[in-house]
């Protein structure tokens, strides 16, 4: 008998019949032989409800007390869930992000897990328990109660499923997995049967909501297999493991997008050592995200520098920029608003050289200007013009042959 | 430099608003150079809401369960109130239960304290900070979440002050202290100055609200100092310590009511040994509450009892007493609803003998039959029809010169 550990999302949990439907799937598992650890988040927007209230209070909580304030959310959804699967007639017991032996570091409001004293949990389950865990907590070695921050119930439930040698992690959300594009937007958007953990942790990044890249990147480093599913059908969901693709076909396993972005040039920096440094130290002291970056000699002595941020991120870094412009030594800058970046994710273009050079020919046939790119191994993005977005996607979407369910 | 405990009930922090009202005072007593603990209870009606959404799931969820959804009430407090009073420029620390190291029994739902671990609040303490703990909750030796039951957060902050040594513990409510009779109802009804353990102990039996008994009696055995006074206004409340009346001139110092009782008499019971023990056992554990019992004989082989009840226990007493007619042996029951039960509360009456004969006499002069009567030491109770509760309460509150400021 193995163990499974799934994860409910605010949206599965949301309503007293969603935590009722959570629990019916609960004791499924079960009937199917499984050991059951289950992890969840606050039921639906009452995170955002208990933020509010602080708010009210202060523009600026102590991080302390925050989580003190939000580690609630979770609680209530763990006794309610167990409630709901005692009703079913299946024993269970929730556990608190403390009581589960999550310990983490003491950085209040996004803690790192650094161990998982699992002893309790294993006692449980070995009493024929399902055991119910409060995502996104956990607790220090000095019995503060912390939170793990964006993604937590994610990684909470990837870390049990790694510390208990799960032998899977389903991630329940309120999208049937992992999409080739987001469907919103494209029509030919096609869910996947399965994709590896570097191009999930690419996809992630670049803004497919699904998963949080911190808990991709704990399940590769564990190894933990996960699946991304609906909670509401008992459809099969995306499976995300090791070395998916490698004996596949698809050089591209999906196209990413998101808008608002915005690309700041600050040109005729003095060409030398610790211009880059200097200048991006700057940004990131001031909290200012920058993404891409491009940097270009204009002459032996100068040197011009482009990044992209976001939208929202615009007033703060020009502010910044126009604070510092005698110690960064620059002649001016401008910014081009309007922006939006599309990537292009597989790990098959590793040993497919051609790929970047086939994504920008498709843009050009389709007349998208591409304003900046950056590229990884599993990954090229491209800035375009926000009107460009959706018809980049599109064309980029048919001309890889995403649409194509042969191409899994 | 003394320690003071506060404790803010559901209503005195039922809002933002009233929480920032609440940080205000704390941030006083801080100001008056007080060390400051403050115990919460959950905002407003949010236990209901809590035990209402419990509801939904089961009728008879796990107790264990509820207290772990319950004590999530007391944890938004503390946190924002934590907020609030860190905004005011004070420092102050947020603790649950378990991490203010209140250990109680495993009694999931109406827990006992059996230790305070107070070392982490001294250490708070001497840094400087305002300590604010969660009422009504604890930790058993298995770290398991329990609440304390009705009046959980009184006895939070009566423990603490006894466990801390406080000087006094303020128990902040929406009234402005404890009153010599209910004013809703008697207007010449008065806040008294102070009042004894014991006599705060009849009236908090009785059904005077302002303060659960179970909190009582702990000030009692650990000899804590209580005041009872408004969290809205400066007005100096209530106090309630030992031997308060010894020295004063006041026989009866309040009188408290409660309407809703029902009388039954089961009639020509056998008279044995165990006739009594056998019929109140049965009625215990059908969990049907007893007040007053009087015992006849009636012949020297038959005896009537009666006892009071509240109206809603009377289909159960009847059902269940009907149900062993054949075990108890008796002959017949009667019964008689909407009745009322009026009480006299006073340490006086111990050295005064003719309290309750004057009683009985000012009752009959104002034409109200008394049903049932039962005595304590320092409490005269007489079960009369509904109809003359109020009256009976207003003409003892003025024969007992209650209303005369003068008397106290």
């Amino acid at each position: 008998m193995g163990i499974i550990v799934q994860k409910y999302g605010g949206t599965s949990v949301g309503s007293i019949e969603k935590i009722k439907n959570a629990a019916n799937r609960v004791v499924q598992a079960v009937e199917n032989g499984n050991k059951v650890v289950v992890v969840v988040s606050a039921m639906g927007k009452s995170t955002d409800t208990l933020v509010n209230m602080a708010n009210e209070i202060s523009n600026k909580p102590a991080k302390r007390e925050l989580d003190m304030l939000l580690t609630t959310g979770e609680q209530i959804t763990i006794s309610l869930l167990t409630m709901a699967i005692g009703e079913l007639g299946v024993e269970a017991v929730s556990l608190t992000g403390w009581q589960a032996g999550i310990i983490t570091e003491a950085d209040h409001g996004n803690a790192r897990i650094k161990d998982i004293q699992k002893e309790k949990i294993v006692t449980y389950l070995n009493e024929g328990k399902v055991v119910i865990v409060a995502g996104f907590q956990g607790i220090t070695e000095m019995g503060e109660i912390t939170t793990l921050g964006r993604g937590g119930s994610d990684t909470t439930a990837v870390a049990l499923a790694a510390a208990l040698s799960a032998k899977k992690c389903f991630i329940y959300t309120d999208v049937p997995g992992v999409f080739t594009t987001d469907p919103r937007y494209v029509n030919g958007a096609r869910k996947l049967h399965s994709i590896s953990y570097d191009e999930m942790l690419e996809m992630a990044n670049l803004g497919a909501g699904v998963l949080h890249p911190r808990a991709v990147e704990f399940a590769k480093n564990y190894n933990v297999t996960l699946e991304v599913a609906s909670s509401m059908t008992e459809e099969t969901g995306t499976l995300i493991e090791e070395d998916v693709s490698m004996e596949q076909n698809l050089i591209v396993r999906g196209i990413a997008f998101e808008n608002d972005v915005t690309k700041i040039t600050v040109s005729q920096l003095p060409n030398q050592i610790g211009t880059l440094s200097g200048l991006f130290s700057l940004l990131s002291k001031n909290s200012i995200n920058v993404d891409i970056i491009i940097q270009n000699e204009t002459g032996s002595k100068t040197v011009d520098i482009s990044f992209s941020t976001s939208r929202s991120s615009l007033e703060d870094a020009l502010a910044v920029l126009k604070a510092h412009k005698e110690t960064l030594g620059y002649e001016a800058i401008r910014h081009e608003g309007d922006l939006a970046k599309v990537s292009i994710i597989g790990s098959g273009m590793i040993s497919n050289p051609g790929v970047a050079a086939k994504m920008f020919a498709i843009l050009a046939e389709n007349d998208v200007t591409i304003k900046m790119v950056s590229t990884s191994e599993i990954k090229v993005s491209a800035l375009v013009d926000e009107e460009n977005m959706v018809p980049a996607v599109e064309a980029l979407h048919r001309a890889f042959q995403l649409d194509d369910e042969e191409n899994e």
